[in-house]
C-alpha cells in the first residue's frame, strides 16, 4: 500500500506511509536523483569494472503529524478504528484519508487528512490535518515533524533491491526555525550533494490554539495544542518543500525553500489542491484511456498511466528511476526501460517530457564517451544503470555487456523524432549521439570469416538476462542495424541540407565522410542469426544447442528462477526471462513477415517464464497482431495488476513504471492494433474478451488524435480534435483526417 | 628474496625474511589450511553463489632476533655491510645469511644466521643466529621475539592476491614463560581455529650471559645480554613450534608446543640439521634430475624440484595451496592444479604424497556432495577453489564453472592407481569420488538434438579463463569423458571381483547397475567440437566465431591482459591464457593422431598469452612431441624461471608451485619424451639446444628407475635401481629390465 499509494511529480515522491508514523514497511521521500555515493567493492575484482555505487536515499519525511487526543496518541496499529476510508483520487491528485478513532472512553475523533506532490509546483507537497472532536471535549496536541529518516534496508540475495549504509548518511548542515516555519539543510556523506527542505504550517480552528516551534538541527518539530470542544475541528495544513543541488551552497537553497514555502502558504491546501486538479485535467485530457465493459480493467489501466505520469510530469533535467519515486528499488537508477517502455507513452501524449528524457542522455555523453574507452571502444557506450552518468552495474553479465541500451536510446529518439517532427533536436543534440552511438556499434563488432563476412557482434548480453555474454544477439544486432542506419542517414542528411551543421559536427567529433559509409556498410551486412530448419530466427547464435528446461518439474514457487537457482544453471537452459526476439518483432514489426512472426512467437512464448516485469506487455501485443486474442488479454490483465495484485511479489520495492508503459503500448499497440513504423500512424482494432470499447487519445505532430473504437458495432472512429490536418491509416485504408469531422471505418471485431 | 628464499614443509612456511624485521615486503609465517573466515559480500548477488570466504592468515613470527651491539641496533637497511651473502641450500635445507658490520665506531662484527623449517619435525623451526666481535669489546644484546603479524595487504584489482581484514584475527587466548621458552595460544576470530605456537632458546658463548624473559599474552620476547670481547662468539640458538586444530583446545595445542620444543632442545640445532640434511638426501635420491650443459638450468630446476617439495613434503592431511607456504596469493586455497600439474611429480618420486592428497579430496566428498546439490547438480561437485572444502570462488565464471577440476581430480585418481597399482584405494576411496562425479557429469549434460544426439555439457569454463562460460569446452568433455569411462571400468570391474565392496557401494550411495550403463553412455556419445573445414578441435563450440585479437597493436605492458581489459573484451576475443586443447592433447596424448596434434598446436599456440603460469611447461611438452624443439626449450626456460626472473610480476605473493611442477613434466614428459598412458612407461628422448644430457628417477609401482639420457652420444640408459622387474618402452621397442642391470638405447639427439 505505501507503494500504490506513493505520491510522485517526477521530481519528489512520497510513499503512501501513514501521517503518524506507523506502521510502516518502508518510509520513504524520495529526490529524482537524490544519491549517495559508494565504492563498490568485489570479492573478485577485475580490470573495467564499476567502481562508483549510487543508491538514492530517503530525504528527510514531512508528513509526520503525532495526534494526541486526551495525552493519548493515535496509534492506528492499536487504536479502536470506526471508520477507515483511504482514497488515491487520481483526478484530483490527492491521497486521502478519512478515519473515526473509538477512543475506550466513548469519545469518538474523526481524523481526515489529505496529502499532494504537486505537479504545478514540483518542490512543494501539502497534508491537510482535520480533526474533529464528534462527541466530547478533550485536549488536542499534535506535533508535525520534519525528520531525518533511517536508511532503506538491504533486501538480502535479491539484485532487484536497494541498499543499506553502514553509516549516517545525510550531514546536518543548519536550521532556521521561527513560528510554524522549520528549514532544515543537510550533505550527503560522499557524493556532497546538497539539500533544503522545509515546512510551514496553516492553523485553521475556532477559537485560541498555541503553536510552539521546538525545531533542532536534527528535526524539525512544531507543536499545536487546542483545547477542543466536542463539534469543533482542527485543521492544519502543512506545506512540504525540498531542493537539492550538486553545486549550490545549502544556504543558497534555504533561500529557495523559504521563497517556496510563502508561495505555498499564499495559494493554501485548497489553492494547490485546485491547480493539481486543473493540472491533472489537462493530463487526462491527452493521455486518458477510456475502457468500456470491464470497470476494473479501467481502474488498472489509469492506475498504471497516472503513475507513468507520478514517475515522469517533472523529472526536467533528471532521468526516471525504475521505480518512479515510489520505491527505493533498483535503488533509483535509470536503465532502458525509460526509452522503450516509457517514451512511447510520453512520445504521444507529453511529447515535451520524451524530449527532456532524451535530452538528459545526451547530457550523459560525455560520461559514456569515457565508459566506452574504459572497455576498449569507441565513440560513447550508456551505462545500463546509473544516476550521475557513470556505470553503477557492478554485475556486468545482467549490466555492461547490455550494450543494446545504446541502440534503445536511439530508437527512442528516432521514433520521438518521427511522430513530433522536431527536426531540431536530431540535428542538435540527436546527431552527436548517433554519431557515438554508431562509432561504438561499428567498433564493438567485426566482419566475420565464419559468417560469410558479415558483421557479427560477439559477447553481449540482451534484454533477455536468462541467457548472458552470449554471440550475436538477435535483438541486439537487429536495433544496432537500426542504430548504424539511423546514424548514417540522418548524417547524410544534415551534410546535404544542413552543411554548416555538418561542419561543426565534424569539427567537434572528428566525424569523417568514410565512417558514415562504414555504419552503413556494418548496417547492410549485419548478421542476424536465423536457423533454417527451424524457420525461426535465434536469440543469439547458441541458444538452440541449449539444454531444456524441464518446465514440468519446476514449481510455482521456483520463479521468479533468479532467485532460485545458480546463473550457471539458468544460462546453461533453454530459457527466457523476457523473449527480446519477440520485442524486436514489435519495435521492427515492419520488418517481419507475419507467418515468421508466428512461427517465433510460437517457439519463444512457452520458453519464457515472464520473470521480467517487461515480458508480459510485449508478449500481449505480439499475441494480439497474431489473433491470439485470449493470450493477449491474459497477458494484458497480468501487466496491469502486476503492482495492483503484487504478481511479482515486490511491489514494496516500488511500481514497476515500465511495465506501466508497457500496458499503455498493450492497449494502443495491442488492442487498438496501432503501428507506426516511419512516423505513419495505423489502426488495425481487435478488442478482445470483455473489453467492448476503448477511446484514447494520440498527439501527432502537435496534432491531437482521439480515437474511440466500438467493439459492438465493429467501427472505429477518428477524431482529429486539435491540428490542420493527419493523414493515418485503417486496415489498408489511407483517412486524411481534418479537424472536427470524426472518420468512421468498419472492422471486424 | 622473501618468497624464493622462503622455508617451507608443507605444514609450517616461513618467508624469507631477515631476522631483524627489516626491510620487509610482506613478513609471513604461515601454516597449511589454517584460515580465517568470512562472509563473501556481492554488490550484486545471486542465488547458489559461494558464501563464506576462506583465508590463510599469519600465524605469529618466530624469526624476529633483534640484535644491539653496544646498545646500537643492527639495521640490515642503514648499516654498513663489509660482506654479505644468502645462501638458500637445496641439499641441506638451510638458509644461511652470513654478513659483516661495519660500525663507525671501526668496530666489525659478524652476523651468521641459519634457519630451517624441519622436514622430519613438521611442527619445528630453528633459527641459529651467531654474533661474533671481530676486533673489539662491546655489550651484546639479542632480543628474540615471538609476535603476532599485521595481516597481508591487499593487492587492488587483482584477483591473484590476498586479502585485508578490517579487524584483528588472531585473538590471543594466553601464555606460558619461563627461562628461554614462551608459548603462545590464540584463536581466529570467525573460523574459530585453534594455535599455539612456542619457541625456546639455548645460548652458547664463552663467559656468562643474561637471559631475561620479558613475554606477555600479545608477544613472546626473551633477552639475551652478553659483556662481549673481542674475538668472541655468542650463539643463540631458537626453536620453534606450531600446533593448530579446527576442534582441540589452546590448552591442549600447549602441551605439544611444549613437548616438540623439549624434543627440539634435545636435537639442538644441528642435530636438527643433520636430520634435515639426511632427509634431503633420501629426497633427491628419488626426485632429482641432473642437467649437463648448461649450469643455470641445472640450478632453476632443483631449485623448481625443491620448492614442490617444500610445498608438499608434510602436508599430511591437507591440501597444497597454490603457492604452497611462500606466499599469501591465492589466500592459500587448493585448486585443480595440484591434480594436473604437481600430482604427476609426487606419483612419480613419493607416491604416498600423492595417495595423501587424493585422500584429502575424498575427505572433501560429503562438502562437494552439498555443493553439487546448491547448483542443481546429482552426485558431487568438488569446489573450485577451498581450504575446508566449500566453494570459496566469489567469481563463478572463472571458478564454479570450472566443473573440469572434478574431471582433473579423477584423472590425477587414476594415474595414481595405474602408476602405483594401488588398488586398494581405488576400491576403498577412489570408487566412491568416482561415483559421484560421474553422477555430476551425467547430470550436467545431456543428450541435444542439434548435435545429432550426443551428449553435450553446456555452460562450463575450461582451465583457459579468457572463455569463460561456453558450450562444449573440448577440454572438459574429453576430460569427463574419461571420468565416466574410468567409472563405468572401475564399478564394472568392482562388481565382477568384489561384490561385496560393491553392495557396500551400493548401499552407501545408492548405485544402480544402470547408473553405470548410463555414464557408458553418455562417454560413448560425448561430443567433442571439431571443425571440419579447419581440421582443428575447436577449443568450445563458438571458439572460431570470435573477433581475432589484435596481438600486433597489444604492447609488452598491456599483459597480462587480464589486468588491463573488461573480461567482456577478453571474452569476445580469440584470445587465450592457456591453451586448454593443447593439454588435452598433453593428457590424453594417445587419442590424437600425431598430425592432429600438429594442426591444434599450430593453431592454438599463436593465440596463446601465456598470462597463465600453467600454460609454457605444456605448450613446452608438445611443441617438444612435434619437434618445434627451440619453442619448446624457450617454453621450458620461461616456466624454469618463472619466479627466479619473476616474470609474471608477482612472485611476492608466492611461488607458482604448480607451475614448478609443470617445469618437472616439462623436462620428463617434453625432453625425455616419456609417455605413460594407461600406466605403460615409454621414451621418445629429445633433448634440446644446451642440454647435453638429462638424468632423472622414476617410483613405479614401487620400482625405482634412473634414466640417463646422454645427448653426444645419442644413448639412453634405463636402470631399474629397486624392484624387481619392469617393462618399459624405449621409442618402438619394448625392454624388459631387471634390477641393478643398465639397458642401453640408441635415439636420433
Amino acid at each position: 500500500m505505501e507503494t500504490l499509494f506513493a505520491l510522485a511529480n517526477g521530481y519528489l515522491g512520497i510513499r503512501g506511509t501513514f501521517e503518524e508514523g506507523t506502521p510502516v514497511f518502508q518510509k520513504g521521500s524520495l529526490i529524482n536523483g537524490f544519491h549517495e555515493t559508494w565504492p563498490i567493492v568485489y570479492p573478485e575484482s577485475a580490470f573495467g569494472y564499476a567502481r562508483t555505487g549510487q543508491t538514492i536515499v530517503n530525504v528527510p519525511d514531512g508528513t509526520l503529524i503525532r495526534l494526541y487526543v486526551d495525552d493519548e496518541p493515535f496509534d492506528l496499529a492499536q487504536a479502536t478504528l470506526l471508520n477507515y476510508e483511504r482514497t488515491l483520487n487520481m483526478q484530483t491528485g490527492i491521497l486521502e484519508r478519512d478515519v473515526i478513532w473509538g477512543k475506550g472512553s466513548g469519545k469518538r475523533i474523526r481524523i481526515r487528512s489529505r496529502r499532494l506532490v504537486s505537479f504545478e509546483h514540483r518542490h512543494v507537497a501539502a497534508v491537510s490535518y482535520e480533526v474533529t472532536l464528534l462527541n466530547a471535549d478533550a485536549p488536542i496536541v499534535i506535533s508535525s515533524e520534519l525528520v531525518y529518516q533511517e536508511e532503506t534496508r538491504p533486501v538480502e540475495g535479491d539484485q532487484r533491491g536497494s541498499r543499506a549504509f553502514a553509516e549516517r548518511v545525510l550531514l546536518p548542515q543548519g536550521l532556521q526555525a521561527c513560528g510554524g516555519k522549520a528549514i532544515l539543510t543537510t550533505m550527503t556523506r560522499t557524493s556532497r550533494m546538497t539539500l533544503a527542505c522545509g515546512m510551514e504550517h496553516v492553523v485553521e480552528t475556532d477559537g485560541s490554539y498555541d503553536l510552539e516551534n521546538q525545531s533542532s538541527n536534527e528535526r524539525g518539530r512544531v507543536l499545536l495544542s487546542v483545547n477542543g470542544i466536542a463539534g469543533q475541528t482542527v485543521r492544519l495544513t502543512k506545506l512540504l518543500t525540498y531542493h537539492d543541488s550538486r553545486h549550490a551552497e545549502v544556504d543558497e537553497l534555504a533561500e529557495r525553500a523559504e521563497r517556496a514555502l510563502e508561495r505555498a502558504r499564499g495559494l493554501g491546501f485548497d489553492g494547490l489542491a485546485a491547480g493539481q486538479h486543473a493540472y491533472l485535467g489537462t493530463f487526462w485530457d491527452r493521455a486518458d484511456i477510456e475502457v468500456r465493459g470491464d470497470i476494473e480493467l479501467q481502474q488498472a489501466v489509469r492506475f498504471n498511466i497516472f503513475h507513468i505520469h507520478q514517475a515522469s510530469a517533472r523529472t526536467d533535467g533528471m532521468g526516471l528511476p525504475a521505480k518512479g519515486l515510489t520505491g527505493h528499488g533498483y535503488e533509483g537508477h535509470y536503465f532502458w526501460d525509460t526509452e522503450i517502455y516509457v517514451l512511447p507513452f510520453l512520445i504521444y501524449t507529453s511529447p515535451q517530457l520524451a524530449r527532456n528524457l532524451l535530452r538528459f542522455r545526451y547530457r550523459m555523453l560525455d560520461a559514456a564517451r569515457k565508459r566506452a574507452r574504459e572497455v576498449n571502444q569507441e565513440g560513447a557506450l550508456f551505462p545500463w544503470r546509473t544516476i550521475n552518468g557513470e556505470e553503477a552495474s557492478a554485475y556486468y553479465a545482467a549490466g555492461t555487456a547490455q550494450y543494446h541500451i545504446n541502440a534503445d536510446i536511439i530508437f527512442a529518439l528516432m521514433k520521438y523524432v518521427e511522430v513530433t517532427g522536431d527536426s531540431a533536436f536530431l540535428h542538435q543534440e540527436g546527431a552527436e549521439m548517433l554519431i557515438e552511438t554508431a562509432r561504438m556499434w561499428r567498433s564493438l563488432g567485426f566482419y566475420s570469416a565464419r559468417a560469410n563476412g558479415q558483421f557479427c557482434i560477439n559477447g553481449v548480453t540482451g534484454p533477455d538476462e536468462y541467457n548472458t555474454v552470449v554471440n550475436n544477439n538477435a535483438f541486439t544486432n537487429l536495433m544496432a542495424r537500426e542504430n548504424l542506419r539511423a546514424a548514417a542517414t540522418t548524417l547524410q542528411e544534415i551534410r546535404a541540407n544542413h552543411p554548416d551543421r555538418f561542419a561543426g559536427l565534424a569539427h567537434d567529433t572528428g566525424l569523417s565522410d568514410s565512417e558514415i559509409a562504414e555504419w552503413q556498410a556494418a548496417a547492410d551486412r549485419m548478421y542476424v542469426p536465423y536457423d533454417e530448419a527451424a524457420g525461426i530466427h535465434l536469440q543469439d547464435d547458441e541458444f538452440l544447442s541449449k539444454k531444456p528446461w524441464d518446465f514440468a518439474n519446476t514449481s510455482a514457487d521456483q520463479y521468479p528462477l533468479l532467485l532460485h537457482f545458480h546463473p550457471l544453471v539458468i544460462y546453461r537452459h533453454n530459457v527466457v526471462k523476457q523473449a527480446d526476439i519477440v520485442l524486436a518483432m514489435f519495435l521492427l514489426g515492419n520488418t517481419f513477415p507475419l507467418e515468421q512472426k508466428r512461427r517465433n512467437f510460437d517457439y519463444y512464448d512457452p520458453l519464457t517464464t515472464g520473470d521480467s516485469s517487461l515480458s508480459v506487455s510485449i508478449q500481449s501485443i505480439l499475441a494480439m497482431e497474431l489473433g491470439y486474442r485470449d493470450k493477449a488479454i491474459e497477458y494484458l490483465r497480468y501487466g496491469l495488476w502486476m503492482d495492483l495484485a503484487d504478481f511479482h511479489a515486490n511491489v514494496e520495492q516500488g511500481c514497476h513504471i515500465a511495465s506501466m508503459g508497457g500496458t499503455w503500448m498493450a492497449v494502443v499497440y495491442g488492442v487498438a492494433g496501432m503501428r507506426d513504423h516511419g512516423g505513419r500512424i495505423t489502426f488495425d482494432p481487435r478488442l478482445g474478451k470483455r473489453i467492448e470499447g476503448l477511446r484514447f487519445h494520440l498527439t501527432s505532430r502537435g496534432q491531437l488524435l482521439t480515437v474511440d473504437i466500438e467493439g459492438r458495432k465493429g467501427q472505429a472512429t477518428y477524431l482529429l480534435r486539435e491540428g490542420s490536418g493527419l493523414t493515418i491509416g485503417h486496415l489498408d485504408e489511407e483517412l486524411k483526417l481534418e479537424p472536427g469531422k470524426p472518420v468512421s471505418r468498419a472492422f471486424k471485431s
